[in-house]
């Protein structure tokens, strides 16, 4: 007779079949955090596959690195075939891929669950236009990381995930997903409101990713150092809370204060965008900047400051395109 | 007897001596013209003082060049003494100098006209403070021009001053240097609203001469050809005209369009700011972004956009001053 301890383990636990859409950074990393704890993690890869077929996938982390040395890794989702659970981590500027990269991962009772881990607004509606609101949870998170070669990734610091179902309030598979996360090392919190959330993430995403790009490739230290950037900072964050507080998210406007001691501590740190941007790499104009200021815009709310900095930050982003 | 002609002229024309402060561009032709017309003109000069003395002053114009042999120039406003007309054309960011500059140049009775004819808003303020509010007049000058080398100076265009009352409504005054400008040959209106004249010009300078620096030193036509600067001229030049209704200056907002239509006949004209900021001069970033910004918060106008610009422009102009 099995003991009891056991058995309510193979209860509780649940037996996903995971497939990783986009890996990248992100989807590496979480990806390989899930794999490093047994778990049937199944990744789609391009430039990397052979690499990592060979090679395996080696993550560097303070946290401890680890290096896995047997990935399922695939060309096709085809090949992966229908799954439990769907992180998706390929640039926001890409969705139109998830049209037909998705469908052979959906298994036919419509129990797919589709997280995405991506950038910004938009891409969870994206996925619940095309495959159904009630597949779709989102995840955002909180983690600085780097691709530094084939199969390699360097995890600088942080990791936290906040995750909440895209139709509403936690049900039980989203303690589900957080209690798998948690298992496998990753601090994860469930959100009671994802759009929340969000505007909660774009309060700092905004101002300093768009700032370090339109102030000509600075850092966030050096965005504070500068009394005008700090100022627009501050204007850009209160801004983002007041059209937050237009569309019906409650941010106090203490978050933003808040938000600029804790980056004091960052240092020379460089913002994913601002590293995409310097890197030749697409940079993820509209789920950061064009699809909060639409929806500002709509609900009519003050968005001057931040039309301002996407129209500038898109002119720069095209203008890099054509000199290639 | 004499015949009544010159009886009629002798009483209508005044016989104004005048003052020039500031003999860049702007005061060098405008005060030339003057003279050309044989008024009494004198000129404060520095850097140029020694060279128009021996060689005189040029203008080169497409309405025709023009020499004058024997210039007034004079190294201090007390070699000038009392005066009937001021015309202020110093750089608004050195209007502190004013302070000492003005005082000998006042007549004991208090008659003397000081007509600012330098850019943006707070000068006629600035004036007003300091000497008494009823001396002040200002003047919109909507003209090209470009000094070439010591005592020559470039007219590329247009000359248009647009001048008023800073107390009010015009007075008899203001016809008679209206008149005088006229004489002369500078194409001169009186405005009945210096307030809205300015609020008028800003809505073009504020977009374009902004965006030419701020997009990292670019002509009106770079800017027009650029779908997302023409978004942002156009959005600011909305801003702006809604600051001017909170203000009480009504501007029909068919008056963007217009400003937007009239600039596409300007090819790659660069905007005096931008050659200031070009050519390592002071950019005057309060009178024509600063002031207007502060007008407008404290109004409760929208200003969103046009703190972004400022706040850009600010931080670009104080780098280079670093960088020197």
């Amino acid at each position: 007779m099995p003991d009891s301890e056991s058995m309510i383990s193979r209860h509780i636990l649940p037996n996903y079949r995971i497939a990783v859409v986009g890996s990248g950074a992100v989807g590496c990393y979480y990806g390989g955090k899930l794999a490093q704890f047994g778990r049937d993690v199944h990744f789609l890869m391009r430039s990397d596959l052979d690499h990592v077929r060979k090679r395996g996938l080696r993550i560097l982390s303070k946290q401890g690195d680890f290096h896995l040395q047997k990935v399922h890794a695939y060309g096709s989702t085809k090949e992966i075939g229908p799954v439990d659970l769907v992180l998706i981590a390929i640039k926001a500027t890409a969705n139109a891929a998830l049209d037909t990269l998705i469908p052979p991962l959906l298994k036919a009772d419509g129990s797919t669950m589709l997280l995405t881990l991506q950038n910004g607004l938009g891409n969870e509606e994206y996925l619940a236009e095309r495959f159904g609101a009630e597949k779709v949870l989102g995840g955002l998170c909180f983690v600085c990381l780097n691709r530094v070669e084939p199969g390699v990734i360097r995890h600088i610091g942080h990791g936290k995930i906040e995750m909440g179902e895209f139709s509403g309030l936690p049900l039980p598979r989203t303690w589900e997903v957080q209690g798998e996360f948690k298992r496998c090392g990753v601090v994860c919190s469930v959100a009671g409101d994802l759009g929340l959330a969000h505007w909660r993430k774009l309060v700092w995403n905004v101002p300093f990713n768009g700032l370090s790009i339109a102030g000509g490739g600075i850092d966030v230290g050096q965005i504070l150092a500068d009394e005008d950037l700090l100022y627009l900072t501050r204007a850009l964050m209160r801004e983002i809370i007041g059209i937050a507080k237009t569309l019906g998210y409650e941010i106090p406007s203490s978050f933003a204060d808040r938000n600029i001691e804790n980056t004091k501590s960052m240092g020379a740190y460089l913002p994913s965008s601002l590293i995409d941007y310097l890197e030749g790499r697409e940079v993820e104009v509209e789920p950061i900047w064009g699809e909060p200021l639409r929806r500002g815009f709509n609900a009519g709310a003050e968005v001057g400051r931040l039309e301002m900095l996407y129209r500038l930050i898109r002119r720069k982003v095209n203008a890099r395109e054509h000199e290639e």
